[in-house]
């Protein structure tokens, strides 16, 4: 078991892929720090509009918390947030897709002196169409948050 | 909690980096199928003399007989083994550089239809002059198991 998991997201709705990451940290690790994007950082990079931090906030504690063990949600403004701070961080959750991010985290901490992580890359998980889940996929009405295919 | 890890190696001599692969295993995983590399497959990459078989596996048995878990050991004749074939298998633990190859039996994986297996990258253990342990180096007599330099 890991002591402290720190995984990182905007969870705009909370789909598959984010219950799968969300499940493993939670199964594998004594407690969780999870960032969450502010809405400023959260927007850089999507089309759709993002709702609010503190309902997105409020929306991962709702899922969070039948996992019945301890956890801190922190605002982060870029990509590393509290993973290349943290010394008692000791393992990151990450899809595929995010794995080089993973490794760049890693490279800082080296270099800052601090522990390297245990990578844990969960896959990706597919929406029923074989291609990925994503929120920019579900806010545009694409599919649902377990992957069904809504228009083609 | 993962239902069945899969690692392999070689594990001539039990060194920190192979505990650390170990414990991880044994501490997220319900079960551990261990693919432990064949004479001759061990030979092809290495200039020293690897011990057989059958030393290296009672070895092995001595070590993680602590964890109180079950496990398998299954002979591999190369770098794949059971990982591609197994269904039931749900995680794959590696060190840093053995990160592709666990990417290469995910490819595999999902063309045969197998589920993809979540990637568990351990840190390189490094020796107190801040390079890898490995096998290599404690069989030419450069370091001892736990990576105290012995000549230089």
């Amino acid at each position: 078991m890991f002591k402290k998991i720190v995984i990182g997201g905007t969870f705009n709705r909370i789909h598959k892929g984010h219950r799968s990451i969300l499940n493993s940290a939670f199964q594998i690790g004594s407690s969780v720090v999870i960032g969450l994007t502010s809405d400023r950082f959260a927007s850089r990079f999507r089309i759709e509009k993002v709702p609010p931090y503190m309902d997105r906030k409020n929306n991962l504690i709702k899922f969070i918390e039948k996992f019945k063990k301890p956890y801190d949600i922190v605002e982060i403004d870029d990509s590393y947030g509290i993973a290349t701070i943290d010394p008692e961080i000791d393992c990151i959750v990450v899809s595929e897709e995010t794995l080089l991010r993973a490794e760049e985290i890693n490279a800082i901490r080296f270099k800052k002196g601090l522990g390297k992580l245990t990578i844990v890359v969960v896959p990706i998980v597919l929406a029923n169409d074989g291609k990925p889940i994503s929120g920019d996929r579900i806010s545009s009405g694409e599919i649902d948050i377990e992957g069904n295919i809504l228009k083609s």
